[in-house]
């Protein structure tokens, strides 16, 4: 097959016939790409009150710390996604409990739920995608090496609703807050 | 332009370099897609207590009836989403208040966040996507003919946090509940 990719389309904004707005249509081949937003699952995960972190081994933001997240997929649900990420990024097995957070980074598209998630056991591994990954109790955590501000956020909401059983999702802080 | 549409790419499952899993990628031009899950917003639109629904104009479950939503469009917050669906759909303004569920249609990767919203005023109006659209007290809903499972769990999600002001988003409910 050939070596062409995504960017080898010719796109042009049209509005495809029964839509009502503009989307990338290529030129040479009728393409129409429909870009939705995706789905970013993850998950912060404790084991005795410790966090589980990775530090990445991937751009962007390589070298720093992130909570277990990635990309849903296709025919798995939300929680499943965050376990899976963690399973990779982390060797850790986990038991989600409830939906953290659902934050949006509109200007990039991307959609992010985060879960509370309970270690099944204390053994972790860095996976492909990690340099390191560790247990970090609160006053342990890299705060000045965090890898994204949905990073932050999740740890601090998490603080925020310890010992709390019901409550609803949280989401984007406001400017000040960040 | 061309007449080709998706379907003419020539996909085959295969890895791509660094990646985990298989994608479909088109053997006559490389072109790689990434299938990831789709949001739909949705909302339980109320004034007065009255239910706001439309009957569907469009395929799939034509004639039957709904709640506003559709598919998340990039650089839109979910509840932003939710507002646009009802207002292309029933003509009416809402304001958000809060996240009623979230359910998950894995099959056919779909993940809906489905919110609660009071109407700003009841001017309602049938959109190109309804046949006609309406305020329903509870006894008089059509549940017979509403378009999907996951209208039939809003509403009555919706009805169980009625004068509730704070709680976790619902989720699918369980088999024996559908």
């Amino acid at each position: 097959m050939g070596e062409r990719d995504e960017h080898d389309h010719s796109f042009r904004l049209q509005v495809p016939e029964g839509d009502n707005r503009e989307r990338r249509v290529c030129e040479a081949c009728g393409f129409i790409d429909y870009e939705n937003p995706k789905v970013v699952v993850g998950a912060v995960a404790t084991w005795e009150g410790r966090i589980l972190l990775c530090r990445r081994a991937i751009e962007p933001r390589r070298g720093y710390w992130t909570i277990p997240a990635g990309f849903l997929e296709m025919h798995e649900s939300a929680a499943e996604g965050a376990a899976r990420e963690t399973r990779e990024e982390a060797g850790a097995e986990i038991e989600v409990r409830d939906l953290l957070a659902l934050y949006e980074v509109t200007g990039i598209g991307q959609l992010y739920l985060i879960f509370r998630a309970r270690l099944c056991r204390p053994t972790i591994e860095a996976g492909e995608e990690s340099l390191e990954v560790g247990l970090f109790r609160w006053d342990e955590i890299p705060w000045q090496e965090l890898a994204f501000p949905t990073v932050l956020w999740s740890l601090r909401h998490h603080r925020e609703v310890e010992g709390v059983d019901r409550f609803p999702p949280f989401t984007n802080p406001g400017k000040l807050e960040r």
